[in-house]
């Protein structure tokens, strides 16, 4: 019926057993007459095992040696995959990125995929086969084994996709969808039916971590419709979609809800340079010491004031709150500012939704349900289709939720 | 200096603390000037872990995907090597049996290696580097993986001794070298500095294992000098050729000793289809339903008698007497023999050295000691470089004992 790419992550491949349930899986969509691409990770904890072998003969172990290491993990799931396919009576053939031909860049540990031959596999597929693919690696032009990095299984899923032209990209994790917001916050929190690519680049970097950011590039740049679900529920083919979350692109305007989720982020603090002479170059001025440093910036605000000087505020990683509060004390003296204050205890809340964009009011909305509650806003920086207030984090959880009822996210939107 | 193979089997790689000593023992030969290739097998458990989770899926797993599972335990150990010889500044680089492009036939588990590109080899080697290969797995024509069967690591040593026209392959193992027999049965038992290919080949069917048959078979055809030492030793620069024992082609005559070792082998057990009417096909008649059975015939010996009958012995692996026992009582009814007897409880002791064929009384000479010593000898086969006996099991160490010393092999010889 349809051709789908299925990618199945280490958890759900984590024993001989679950490979087991997986291969009944696959079985089940066969049966129904699908066509299908499989892509695994190692096995959890395997990784990890080889890494430490590595770590204990070098503390920078050589970048090439380190790929050919690691790939060995994805090789042994699809092989012990394969077998268990082929024990059901499912024809299955196993191809490491080297054998499918997964041509990246020679940037070991973090390659990017250049090209992918679909042959194989298409010949694979018209005899029936399971193609089973190793996720996570690849091959540079010279024959050197690579690796995409961490999570790069789901780029490894959307970009065979991309390349079979596949009906769906599902992505097995052990959650079963994307969700409005964190259930652990807010117990109402409702799974979405479907999210755009868009949303989901701003949930997933604002903390929401269900697939891998570059995962979702990929697929919105080569359209390929992803589907996030549980790998632990029993798939449903009787009313199609209900299944897990579909991210696909925004073509159904008539469909779209305003909002679809409440991102946040605990990890966040904020430091103020108070009183810097206002003159051409000062972000730069400021900004780049801190770059220097290796410390990330998130949210950046800048305020004119009155009498010729300026405040700059931004946010950083909480990790990299005192090396960034030096940096500034040393900024602030060479400026002749007038004084660095900082903040640990802060937390950002972002309101994510493509439906904002044709729609006035939503940021005033929010900003009243907030400020009913008491909750005072210290920062605020708004995209295309995210709002983002920054708070004390003793607000995190009543913020969350108010925003959550305030918007009605609890109920399916039409 | 020298252009040399080097073979690390998986108790010599065993850890990651083994995989440093191996690594240091490299960089001396480098320091030395020579050019290395080295090839390593799993790190011991590691294939045994990987089957274990083959069989736990399917009692009979996939040919291809076990091939994928396992030769996953070889790159693990290349990547470490490797790793571990760029640490200590010896540039290394790994390949596996795909990279290298070890071409093999398609028979999945038991493959042969039909050619070997030594190209990218001969390009690192030129650049100082050591070459780091996986043994035991190569690729077929179509790029599926393939694996060379248990043990052929030394296979993949000796191929690419002889694609690079090495000067020497030296197998390390955990033993110093090949022995004059068993030191465990002979105390004085000495390691020889040099054997013949042909002699090894006796001696390694005859149960002295230190090397794979297939391995020496390969190294005889492409003249490669093999050598068999300990990776527990240090190496020894001063006097070339005092490591452990070298196999070399017959072509020193003088140097050649009359006898090399004593082999031994403990799992045989015999028997005697009597009084069987002597007529053409006899033989094919006893021997077709046995190895219809599977079971495998070691020596066989026929005797012609006076009154138109003959007596037919040979002698199989102990496992398979009683089924052996079974399949000649029916053979007997068939042929109208008189009786079939057997003995479990045999042994085979076999004097081996190319210089019994320009020597004559060597049988005479060994089989006056064995009677000496009151032992009854129940069967003999001889080859051009190999005289065996089959005697009762109790006078094993006896035997061997006293072929040592008869033929003054705890001296050296020249």
């Amino acid at each position: 019926m349809a051709l789908i790419v299925q990618k199945f992550g280490g958890t759900s491949v984590g024993t001989v057993e679950r490979i087991e349930n997986v291969a009944e899986r696959i079985k089940k969509f066969r049966d129904r007459g699908d066509d299908i691409v499989v892509v695994v990770s190692a096995m959890s904890g395997e990784t990890n095992r080889l890494i430490e072998m590595a770590y204990q003969i070098d503390e920078k172990p050589n970048a090439r040696e380190y790929d050919v290491l690691l790939s060995t993990g994805e090789q042994v799931t699809i092989a012990l995959l394969s077998m268990a396919l082929n024990r059901r009576g499912v024809p299955a053939r196993s191809y490491t990125g080297t054998q499918v031909h997964i041509l990246t860049d020679s940037a070991h540990n973090k390659a990017r995929i250049l090209d992918i031959n679909e042959l194989n596999m298409r010949t694979d597929l018209d005899q029936g086969r399971v193609v089973v693919v190793a996720g996570f690696q690849g091959v540079d032009e010279k024959g050197n084994i690579t690796t995409l990095g961490r999570g790069g299984s789901d780029t490894t899923a959307v970009a065979l996709a991309a390349a079979l032209k596949a009906d769906e990209c599902q992505i097995y994790t052990d959650v079963d969808g994307v969700y409005t917001t964190d259930p652990r916050v807010v117990p109402e929190a409702r799974r979405l039916e479907k999210i755009t690519f868009e949303e989901m680049l701003e949930m997933a970097s604002l903390g929401s971590k269900v697939l891998q950011i570059r995962a979702v590039e990929f697929a919105g740049k080569y359209n390929v419709p992803l589907r996030v679900l549980s790998s632990f529920d029993e798939p449903n083919f009787d009313s199609d979609g209900v299944n897990g979350t579909l991210i696909t692109y925004e073509e159904d305007k008539m469909e779209q809800a305003l909002i679809s989720g409440i991102a946040f982020n605990r990890d966040e603090a904020k430091l103020t340079i108070l009183g810097v002479p206002d003159k051409p170059g000062v972000a730069h001025g400021i900004l780049g010491p801190v770059g220097d440093a290796n410390i990330e910036i998130d949210m950046i605000i800048q305020n004119i004031g009155a009498d010729g000087t300026t405040d700059f505020t931004f946010t950083v990683h909480r990790n990299d709150f005192v090396a960034a509060k030096a940096v500034l004390n040393r900024v602030s003296n060479e400026l002749g500012a007038r004084e660095v204050i900082g903040d640990e205890k802060i937390v950002k809340i972002s309101l994510v939704g493509v439906g904002m964009r044709s729609h006035a009011g939503i940021a005033s909305k929010m900003f009243k349900a907030l400020a009913e509650e008491g909750i005072n806003i210290n920062m605020i920086s708004t995209s295309e289709i995210k709002i983002s207030v920054v708070v004390d984090e003793k607000y995190l959880e009543l913020g969350v939720r108010t925003l959550h009822s305030a918007f009605g996210l609890a109920e399916k939107q039409s």
